[in-house]
């Protein structure tokens, strides 16, 4: 089994997952297969909806005498005929759904590897939302007894070990950790219908975070029971690679549609708001007369069809950079996911998050409403400044109020004030306190945010503001010009261009970074088409790039060195085994087994510094892994290697 | 032509429009039809699509000799093979993107007529959002004064007289007034591509909406040049019908993708985030490497079918009673369109929408976020806390906050001290103060809010109660139950059925009606198995019915005569023509065309009187059109009759 992290967009990730039955890009949906009949055959199934794996019921085979026989002979593939990835459930749902099961934990291990199945599950103990946290221990250390004892009789599937812990996020964090330590391939997240049912979505939002942070980062995950798109993007966002519907059948063969939105009945529906070749092809009326049997099959094809477009809006926001708009957005369709939302905005999950959400991204942060402002990227930019931004100057000049920073910086009269300004000059806008220097960095000058904002962020903003300004002398912005003028006392015109360089420095690499970089003799290098900053270099040495589109740096050789000696181990390195140094050497990218360590506050796509043991400068490169990833996964690149040292 | 309204939600409609050659259901969408260049047949697009109309250009058609011989000698449904309806656009447009165009305003009205258009357009003068008032004004009045000139000539054809007006919502609404005085058919709303291509929505609305205040309502409206699905949903909401789209080909030539939030390159998405026909037959990377004309073509498919299903789920929506919920969800793809919404709060325009806006939906009212708070409804809502309802206790006991208000009425605590009460017991709930007789009330039981509102809503909704209770007595609630017993002086345990029937009357029919209605011995029926209320009596007539779904009633004759005699005329009557008594009568419907006078409050479902011209009573009924629509519509139903005078 290979899992190998490919593109990355807020927790979410898509992935190849490789199995001895081919590969499998997540996230994604495994349609259930009832293998006593079987609505849409599997291989229909990839025809239309590119369905690469699927799931069935290894407890359901192994009770049916004639499916067992013939499952033990030919092979699960055989019996619901698809040779692509089959992952086989064990009967825990069945257990929490009509009692006890009369099977054993480890002979269903045993079956589920003996029939062929790619992904074979234990018997966890379905823990219901219901339970003591008592009660729900007792499951959470019997599945992890469980688990132990079935690793050793996994042979070649991959062994699926389920997080469960009810709603107590102590439990959740303590059964992943633990289930994380044994030779585990795949890890569900367990006992969430009922909480889905109930519309309970802030638990699971807690749920899934507790199991996230303690599994190992670079093991699949499951969102087990979780068929319905409207959680899609937030399961996806929190870390979910995994998804299995069984509601397309069950919801097709009660009349009902899915919906990204929800769910409608048909017989209430006056039009097919959707252009699925199924809704293309019938009018409501038309589904409606239809023979029953047919009826149910186009309905099912339709929720199929939804649900997987729903998965490849999610991959290509993941892709594009959009996928907290996409959670926001689809959160309005019900209230009780805006509840959710809240749960994110915790600062133990917030903090989490962070950790794993990219440091720039190819699409503009968009304002959505109130949960916008505590997005992770926007959380990261407040903590930051307050951190690592520290400007000389004890004066501060507010400018006026606007939703596109970037712009006042043209603006004729403030250009002829900040040229011979002794303060800071601050924007007040919707997004925080943003210094004028820094007008051009990401996410500043990539948000779009409407003209008004809402009443909560507007607060939450001047909350920070006040924050940032406090015991700073605030000169009055018409009185600045004059102000300045008078109390200056340098002659030369001030250097916006260094101040611009010096702010993203630090507010990029950390306090002191721009010290580091630009002790010398500094040259800087602009377009001459859109009269920004290129290159820049200090006695000579190209050290950094700057990006057009996110106003960052790239990390030149010659940067990395200066960068080295001021900041102190393990500051911006990624550490790398001996034996990887000639090939990082020669350019060749950081894979995550020859990480020996790495600056735990590094992120996704941070530029970085490539050192040996020795703390000797190997390489720069932009980190695509957090440090937990770099350590935990096996394949993929940890670090994109730019430039080597020689 | 027939214009009729069959359904309606928030100020849009689904209406039957029938021209010479078929029957359209609006809302809906004409794709642009190039005569020199089709990509699309018309005939595919119906086929694929349901298209029902289209729209090509009658100035192209002139200036070609060929298509305009053609067009002359067979018509343009021959030119264009569609035998549906086919509207004619009149070289406006092209008059605002290449300057001067070398035509007759008459000229082209007539050669629109003589080739059989079903819809012609007269020569508008497109007026730009740079235009000064006083040069838009000189096109408004040039507008006017061409399309006085066209009418006479357009025969059989139906006019379309564009509103023209700049962003000047004063102009905007002279102009629909001036134009709705002709005999014009159709009105589109011109001017507003430049809005839409600079995501100036607020501008936008405040176009519809000064045009829709200006216009006939019974006509149908199009909004020129919207091919966008982002702004389908708010448009139909403020009441637009129609919709034109080129976008679906020149995005496709250009290598673009249509989806509800906006628009997306094929060349930058990984994925297609769609389940139509085509999205669902080829993947990203394969649509890259077609044969451009067969991508382009591929593409103006993929436009159209997401074009068209944004539409199927307006109606669906409509007659769901989800629009506003579908607008909000959608105004989240984009914070332009966010703060175009503000635009609805402003009290003129919300006082506006309130009056289309139906007293009851099939569907519950979902929070989506601050915008919700300001939805018609409940503006309704808490218009008529204030003015309608006066319980006449001068205490109120504040009951803890809860976001379901009925919820709290089965409270065994709160129960027993609200049957020994001379307080008013208040509910502060998301929705508003809610007094507990009416938690069972259209829209406070059917809502769904979060647990947590935005602080936005919270703030306004506080505002709201401190209004309320301004001036009364507040008791403790946890000392409530101790303080009313000692101050109760009746004996009697307290009807909490009448206080309700009491509370929803006031509320729906007005002040005083509760007095009006329930004087005399009075009989609740319950229902045996919800225990809610079903049917009033009182000496022993059936006055009134309680809708389980919307706690709402349902008005019998016995209640219609109570009502008459206490409230005086206009007051919940629609008064129709001594012709048209003895069908109402015999129960049929009132149609508009007999309607002579109307209350100017009713608002639509609202349940009504029908009387002659001497207020005598003929029957009650339910009112599906508001008093204007009722003096203005031709054809449907302005009161569904439920029960006749005998």
């Amino acid at each position: 089994m290979t899992f190998e992290l490919k593109e990355r967009d807020a927790s979410g990730r898509i992935c190849k997952f490789t199995t001895s039955h081919g590969t499998v890009t997540t996230p994604t949906l495994l349609p259930v297969i009832n293998p006593n009949k079987m609505l849409i055959p599997p291989k229909e199934m990839r025809k239309r909806f590119g369905t690469e794996i699927i799931i069935t019921n290894s407890y359901i085979i192994s009770k049916d005498d004639r499916l067992r026989s013939q499952a033990l002979e030919h092979g699960v593939h055989h019996l619901v005929d698809f040779d692509g990835p089959i992952m086989t459930d064990s009967g825990t749902f069945q257990s929490y759904v009509y009692g006890e099961v009369t099977v054993d934990p480890l002979e269903i291990v045993r079956f589920q590897r003996d029939i062929g199945s790619d992904i074979g599950t234990i018997l966890d103990v379905f823990g219901t939302p219901r339970q003591t946290q008592a009660e729900a221990e007792r499951g959470v250390k019997e599945t992890i007894k469980r688990a132990k004892q079935s690793v050793p009789e996994k042979g070649e599937m991959l062994l699926a070990c389920t997080v469960q812990g009810s709603v107590y996020p102590v439990l959740r964090e303590y059964c992943a950790h633990k289930l994380s330590a044994l030779d585990a391939d795949f890890f569900p997240i367990g006992g969430v219908v009922p909480l889905m049912e109930n519309q309970r979505y802030s638990d699971l939002v807690r749920c899934i975070l507790a199991s996230k942070r303690g599994l190992n980062p670079s093991k699949p995950v499951h969102l087990f029971g979780a068929g319905h798109p409207l959680v899609f993007p937030l399961a996806v966002a929190l870390g979910c690679d995994f998804f299995d519907s069984s509601a397309y059948a069950k919801y097709a063969a009660d009349g009902r549609l899915i919906f990204a939105w929800g769910t409608e009945k048909l017989d209430e529906l006056s039009e097919l708001p959707c252009c699925c070749p199924v809704c293309s092809h019938y009018t409501a009326a038309e589904l409606r007369v239809l023979e029953a049997k047919e009826r149910t099959l186009q309905l099912a094809l339709h929720n199929l069809y939804v649900s997987f477009a729903e998965i490849k809006k999610i991959k290509a926001a993941i892709a594009g950079g959009w996928l907290w708009e996409l959670v926001e957005q689809q959160a309005t369709a019900n209230p009780a996911v805006l509840d959710a939302l809240r749960e994110l905005e915790k600062p133990r999950n917030l903090t989490w998050l962070e950790q794993q959400e990219p440091t720039s991204k190819k699409t503009a942060l968009f304002y959505t409403g109130r949960h916008t402002i505590h997005r992770p990227t926007l959380y990261r930019y407040h903590t930051r400044l307050l951190r690592r931004y520290h400007p000389s100057y004890s004066k501060t000049v507010i400018l006026p109020e606007g939703n596109k920073p970037y712009s006042v910086f043209y603006a004729k009269e403030i250009r002829s004030i900040l040229m011979k300004r002794d303060a800071q000059f601050l924007v007040r806008s919707h997004l925080g306190p943003v210094p004028v220097e820094l007008d051009e960095m990401y996410p500043l000058a990539q948000s779009v945010f409407p003209e008004t904002v809402d009443q909560e962020t507007a607060q939450y903003v001047n909350a920070l503001f006040e924050k940032y300004v406090r015991n700073r002398t605030i000169l009055d912005f018409h009185k600045a010009n004059k102000k300045i003028t008078t109390k200056r006392t340098r002659k030369e015109p001030l250097n916006m261009d260094l101040l611009r360089i010096s702010a993203v420095a630090d507010m990029q690499f950390g306090k002191g970074a721009a010290r580091a970089l630009f002790s010398g003799e500094l040259s800087i290098v602009k377009s001459k088409k859109t009269g920004k900053i290129r290159t820049v270099f200090c006695n000579g040495d190209h050290i950094l790039s700057m990006r057009a589109e996110d106003g960052l740096f790239t990390l030149k050789i010659a940067g990395g060195r200066r960068l080295l000696r001021s900041f102190k181990r393990p500051s911006l390195r990624v550490v790398i085994a001996d034996d990887a140094v000639p090939f990082v050497r020669e350019g060749k990218s950081v894979f995550p087994q020859f990480v020996r360590e790495a600056d735990p506050s590094l992120r996704p796509f941070d530029e970085c510094l490539i050192v040996d043991h020795q703390d000797h400068l190997v390489a720069v490169g932009r980190a695509l892994l957090t440090r937990t990833e770099m350590q935990a996964f096996r394949h993929g690149v940890a670090v994109k290697t730019r430039e080597s040292e020689q």
